[in-house]
């Protein structure tokens, strides 16, 4: 038997991730030794009140209030409490007293990433985040290790498990918004705070951290353009699965050109989406997450799994200790971020994609002429018109009729445009919907 | 400007893969440069007649006759050439000059992979092998290093593109094998000598290398059960659509008891094997490939893209290519192969899943009971069986029925025996098809 130095970690929270975490590394430690070749031995849980955690199974003698006291002294620093603050002051001290640092903490990166990626490499620490982003689905290394020799043109991300619960229960169930929602709730798919999730922040905050990596770029949070799924309707997932899309909610990391310098740029954008049904996000199910991506050689790629959970986020965690264990036994100073192409990140208007538009217009001859004389005019080109009867709450004697256009790619500033003169006119009683189309 | 040092890359082999690693590291040189920190200089391309490669775009210059003299001297060794022989004894030379490696070399790995890790370890070489599974789908890095931390319980993998292809259009285009198999040969998804494919055995050096890699222990190709797609018919595919499955080829690595000794092994087997339509491997299509794993904490994980190509695997080699330069730059040691569990690899006979057996029988009372019985007597749980009037071939005056059972897990042995006493059964005209049946 070898003689290991054990590794001293240090646990900063403990909570659904950090108790998983504690206790995979109390069971599995002789298993994770072989393959580190050092021993893990978790020092300290820093924790609010130690008393709340008696019965977590953690042995209590590892629970301290002095989270301070438990960083200095320890190898590899794990920081599962959250939030911003004291998450990042704890972090900045464990790398200054010279610790290497796992982090599952996505708001703090997509806010303070830069200014802490920027001190671990001053300080030649190492920052692992791979958890942040999915869950235990491997993505962060994905992209910073095997792409490495490739390009990435273009991420779709499901990243938001609550979201995508909810939005796929509205699709195989046939639920409204609400009931669809209120399920979620129930089942713990939702925080009783649903805001961070359905108003898209948490994706928001995802899409910054994987844009930043595959792009080599800091995309700072408030430069991601965010639509939550709030306002999406029963009527629209409907509609959407009888003309063989389905709504989901997208992380949309891609490269631009800016259309008045003519420079490359990147556009990180998240909002509600339709997806061909057979394209492989539309096989994405209830709470799982994944992230499809282009890049130039490799070409489509997808990553799928749970993206959410204690013990799938403390999967993530315990790879990266490992990491940072190796790095520790074999040496080498790892992998620094790169954000050598400092792209410039660009405004939601110069996004090209596909939109389908649903109005509701006037059932007389000459409308659709009109119609698709505004879209014309804005230099959107039309794919599909589809024309019907519309149904619902017309008052007698104007007779109305529903259309639903799907258009080419065009900017987003062409189809604001349009569908402002839309709105405007007279012969639409009502833009019911506009979506983007994503995938194609 | 940082100055940099020249890494040397030695590249064997201009095929299909090499041509586009070297277009990759001549084209984007600049930009992996800055992602590495240290220049990537491409300093000779080894192949049997440079002549044939006139007009590959490669510099003429840089291609020479003797592997040798180029490896001697490089930092990093990138061998595409494919095969055993030179292959082997070119990276035994390039990790004892002190060189690290990449290799796409599925078939050197799965037959002489342990003797070259062995080899590495001592050396403190690496010996990178992304491409060699999967083409451009990062598997082997998030294996052996995103999920570190967690277990690994099993693997279906469809790391054959080619069969895929063939099985995929039997089932979404109603062929028979025989037109499916020339389509695929038409379009350049099967060699002029299909072997490899459709026998299994490229599918079973992956599923070699995939499983040591898993179960941190050596699995020798030898101990891979193997069946092909030679066997697999119109009707298979016909009659398992209609129950809601899909034929594909699986490369299944998974951890079992050893019901004599009570003690763990892994089992390692490339079969064809129904998977329900809606299992997220029913969804890969055409020559497309994913891995699919189950890990204790992660859960359900799954890996999609293209499992072939030039540009594709030299995007896997390229990624592999940064990892070493950037160990050059930075310094350590990197990842040691790990065979630390050493688990025994079981026979397929204590591989426990669950099967579907068709049976023609004849049309009498008491049939049904008999066939149960002999079920039963093996400890044969039958879960569902579904009888209906064979349609095919019967002579006048022998009514027959096909029963379809589909069967709660059960050990290969006791199904083997199952199906010998059923064969030797007169009320059993025919035993049509055994599949197994995994992934639900």
């Amino acid at each position: 038997m070898i003689e290991y130095r054990n590794l001293r970690i240090a646990l900063l929270g403990a909570g659904s991730v950090g108790s998983q975490v504690a206790a995979l590394l109390l069971e599995h430690g002789d298993e994770l030794a072989q393959r580190v070749g050092a021993g893990l031995e978790l020092v300290g849980v820093a924790v609010r009140d130690p008393e709340k955690h008696r019965d977590s199974g953690i042995p209590f003698e590892l629970f301290t209030t002095d989270a301070e006291s438990l960083i200095v002294g320890a190898d590899i620093v794990v920081e599962v409490m959250g939030g911003l603050s004291p998450a990042r002051e704890l972090i900045t001290l464990a790398m200054t007293s010279g610790a290497d640092v796992v982090t599952a903490n996505k708001a703090l990166l997509a806010t303070h990433g830069p200014e802490l990626f920027e001190l671990a490499e001053q300080l030649g620490a190492q920052l692992y985040y791979e958890a942040s982003v999915a869950a235990a689905i491997p993505i962060i290394r994905p992209l910073r290790e095997s792409l490495a020799g490739d390009r990435i043109e273009r991420i779709y991300g499901i990243v938001n498990g609550s979201t995508n619960y909810i939005l796929d229960r509205m699709d195989a169930d046939d639920l409204a918004a609400e009931d669809a929602q209120q399920i979620a709730l129930e089942l713990g798919y939702l925080e009783a705070d649903p805001t961070l999730d359905v108003e898209g922040y948490d994706a928001a905050q995802k899409a910054a951290i994987l844009a930043s990596l595959a792009f080599h770029t800091t995309v700072p949070l408030e430069a991601v353009h965010r639509e939550g799924i709030t306002n999406v309707t029963h009527e629209q997932v409907r509609s959407a699965r009888e003309a063989g899309f389905v709504v989901k909610l997208l992380a949309v990391c891609e490269r631009l050109v800016d259309p008045t310098s003519g420079e490359e740029g990147v556009s990180v954008r998240v909002h509600p989406a339709l997806v061909p049904r057979t394209h492989p996000l539309g096989a994405v199910h209830g709470g799982n997450n994944a992230v499809f991506l282009e890049a130039a050689a490799a070409g489509p790629l997808m990553f799928y799994g749970a993206g959410a959970g204690g013990i799938q986020t403390a999967s993530a965690v315990l790879g990266d200790v490992v990491s940072a264990a190796r790095r520790h036994v074999l040496g080498g100073p790892g992998v620094a971020e790169s954000t050598h192409a400092n792209l410039p990140v660009l405004p939601i208007a110069h996004v090209v994609t596909r939109y389908q538009v649903t109005l509701r217009v006037i059932d007389e001859p000459g409308v659709l002429a009109h119609v698709a004389g505004v879209f014309s005019r804005h230099d959107v080109s039309v794919e599909t018109v589809q024309q019907s009867p519309f149904s619902g709450g017309t008052e007698p004697g104007s007779a109305t009729a529903t259309l639903v256009i799907v258009t080419h790619t065009a900017t987003e500033a062409a189809l604001t445009a349009t569908v402002a003169e839309l709105t405007a006119s007279d012969a639409v009683t009502e833009v019911a919907s506009v979506l983007r189309v994503e995938g194609i």
